[in-house]
């Protein structure tokens, strides 16, 4: 039987082609058994997972808990606001405190990159990084490419483009990761200030355009105006920004084909799109959402039956 | 088989007799099985609910989580304060996003007026209002109306005073809708600053003497002074709302006949009411919270019934 | 069949001798459960158990609830930056409020000595002590000294050294108590200032040097420095205490046997202890975490188990 080539899921870099196919047939599978009405599956009734979270989160917080309780994992939540983080004990005791009650899955979100990777150095337990500081965001960039795949097929040859803030987000790391993995041709877009130099290295190529940028794509991942994320003087006003790298629906007519537009949320609506484009027919960003439960549900089984 | 007029519970307002007494013989139901200790019903196996509290809460979100977990529900929590709410994203984006994670039912605590009304005009699930600003609070007044029917019999007929600050009374409106229905004579009582204006409409009297209300009164319901909630230059001090409108033992014992105490909790000892009442043999202040969860398993069950 | 002799656990105090072997026997049971991969047993199946915390509280909170979950009960959480307590509601009637809706036992940490037995005059539940205050956390106790009967067989007769802040430390006096039921040798060690009076009239001397307290016992029970629970006055500085009380692997050398070293947890590494010590082959440290789970299923089982 088949199974991933990596006993954590720390970012899209570790993975091979193989493992992203097996994660989406798996993922399939899910899915269907959710959609005939089977809220659960006894797969991990035997697996007790925790969610770290040291960063706030909502729909990936949730999206992991609804997938762990479909599975009929044993879930414990942790979030940094009550914890022992604040008294100055180190992630690792942390960690193992934690493990020492026979925990077998730790989902973790942690404001520094390679927090997941350093962790998975020093505990016994299979680590899933939910999101490393400006790193990776590996279930995301997976559920996001399902979703590619799920409305446009393959997603290989596809030519994707992501817009905004490249430089400060882990959405768009992953995602290129993955996208490249896949065959897909990959473009970034936003202000010259926030997309990483040499990010031609990854093979991805650089349209400041966003007019450009859409006429030659299949799918625009748009991604969220994170004014928490970002050192204010990179960035252009909001006004400005949304004059620029906003896409409104009169921009989406214009063009002379239908592309799919992608958000991985929160939308700030009027900022990175307008509403009539998030709520039209090539909006799939409540698909994605969707997805996200299935998907990681995969992984996270996937992931198990590496355990024994 | 009989089942509810409406598909999501929204206010008193929207229901009519018949579904009161449905709730009400459906909670008989649920409370027997309780008693019997058996804790949990299969019934709810396969639906997912979110309780979405965007204000503070605990008796009544804990109510809703036991009455979720004893009928064998999945339950995801959220509150505002770890959400996307501050990131700024909209009511509708956020509830969305829950329910394409597949969530059959939302329990939505908020503090506008109608949050729970727009709502359901926007998303695909059956809403539980449990709380929108001053307006309704529909759990409460039926879990305050089943005590009664419990303590009294039918509530038809009987006397009710409802005592304390109705302006901004979520509780007391919803109390005035459910016992008008029941054809219950309903009295409130207060300071005059804090008794709506045309109040008389909704076929209510207005009495300001405490004392002439718990004589005419079979039930009187001692609402909480919420000076959190109030616009402080309508109101008296609390010494003065005490001497005013406070019920003591000394004055429950200088009336001609036993009536019967509530509170919706959490009690101000010693400003609506004394210890000695509270803890009184009238008071049937725990009965309330005990029915509250077999109510809420009800209106949970008949909603969930009507989804396919 | 055996049982505990008190229906409560608000302190060592009030065990006996047999009720430590009991609940010693029965987390042995749970342990080898846990161990053989089997992650929960039916046994509290109808039981619903409220946590209810005062203050926070990570690893303590989370032991309790995957025992809870591991005996099949039915968990609610709350804690206080959610509640009432806020708004001025009494101990008794939040927890009366609970206990309405049906809950069987009452897990409380709360800053008051004495709450716990102050509520278990006052409400009808089991209530177990999860730290109240300076005053008793009898569950780290038991698991304190299940973790060196595991290690070191029998406590009677051992030599143990508790180094620290006593004075502010429940932890500290409840494994005295603990220790000294069983027959245990007891001394304490630390700053004078953080000793209390009278102390050797629970049977236990005062060393306040550290090398020859650790030459003379089997295992050092090393407290956290709790900069947040003293009056600073009292106390060294913390280079200071480090000097005199902290224990580096240069100091265990030193000695002519090996000592085990026990700490609660959260570790401060290189005040109270260095790194290479919590992590050394004499550290027990993380069998204390794993044996929480155990003995406190125990508690609850036996608490349980005489209910009805």
């Amino acid at each position: 039987m088949s199974e991933l080539s990596v006993n954590h899921l720390l970012g899209i870099k570790y993975l091979n082609k193989k493992d992203i196919s097996l994660i989406f047939e798996t993922a399939d599978h899910f899915k269907e058994v959710i959609n005939r009405s089977i809220k659960k599956v006894p797969t991990l009734r035997d697996i007790t997972i925790a969610n770290i979270f040291f960063e706030n989160s909502t729909r990936t917080k949730l999206s992991f808990e609804l997938a762990e309780k479909r599975l009929s994992a044993d879930v414990v939540n942790f979030s940094a606001g009550q914890s022992s983080v604040k008294k100055g004990e180190t992630l690792i005791d942390t960690v193992n405190n934690i493990l020492s009650m026979k925990v077998d899955m730790v989902v973790m979100r942690h404001p520094n990159p390679g927090a997941g990777i350093f962790l998975s150095k020093h505990v016994k337990a299979a680590i899933v990084n939910a999101g490393d500081g400006a790193h990776e965001h590996p279930t995301q960039a997976l559920l996001d490419s399902y979703s590619i795949r799920e409305k446009l097929g393959d997603v290989g040859d596809k030519n994707v483009v992501i817009v905004g803030d490249i430089l400060h987000s882990r959405v768009a790391l992953s995602n290129i990761f993955a996208l490249k993995l896949q065959g897909a041709n990959v473009k970034v877009c936003g202000p010259r200030t926030l997309i990483p130099k040499h990010i031609e290295s990854l093979g991805v190529e650089v349209e400041t355009n966003l007019k450009k940028a859409l006429e030659w794509c299949d799918v625009a991942n748009m991604l969220r105006v994170q004014n928490e994320r970002m050192d204010i003087s990179y960035f252009p006003s909001t006004r400005e920004y949304t004059q620029q790298f906003g896409v409104n629906k009169q921009l989406l007519n214009s063009l002379d084909k239908q592309i799919v537009i992608m958000h991985p949320g929160p939308i700030n609506r009027g900022v990175e799109i307008t509403s009539d484009v998030a709520d039209s027919d090539q909006s799939i960003i409540l698909h994605q959402v969707e997805n996200g439960v299935a998907v990681r549900m995969a992984v996270l089984y996937l992931l198990a039956s590496k355990i024994k």
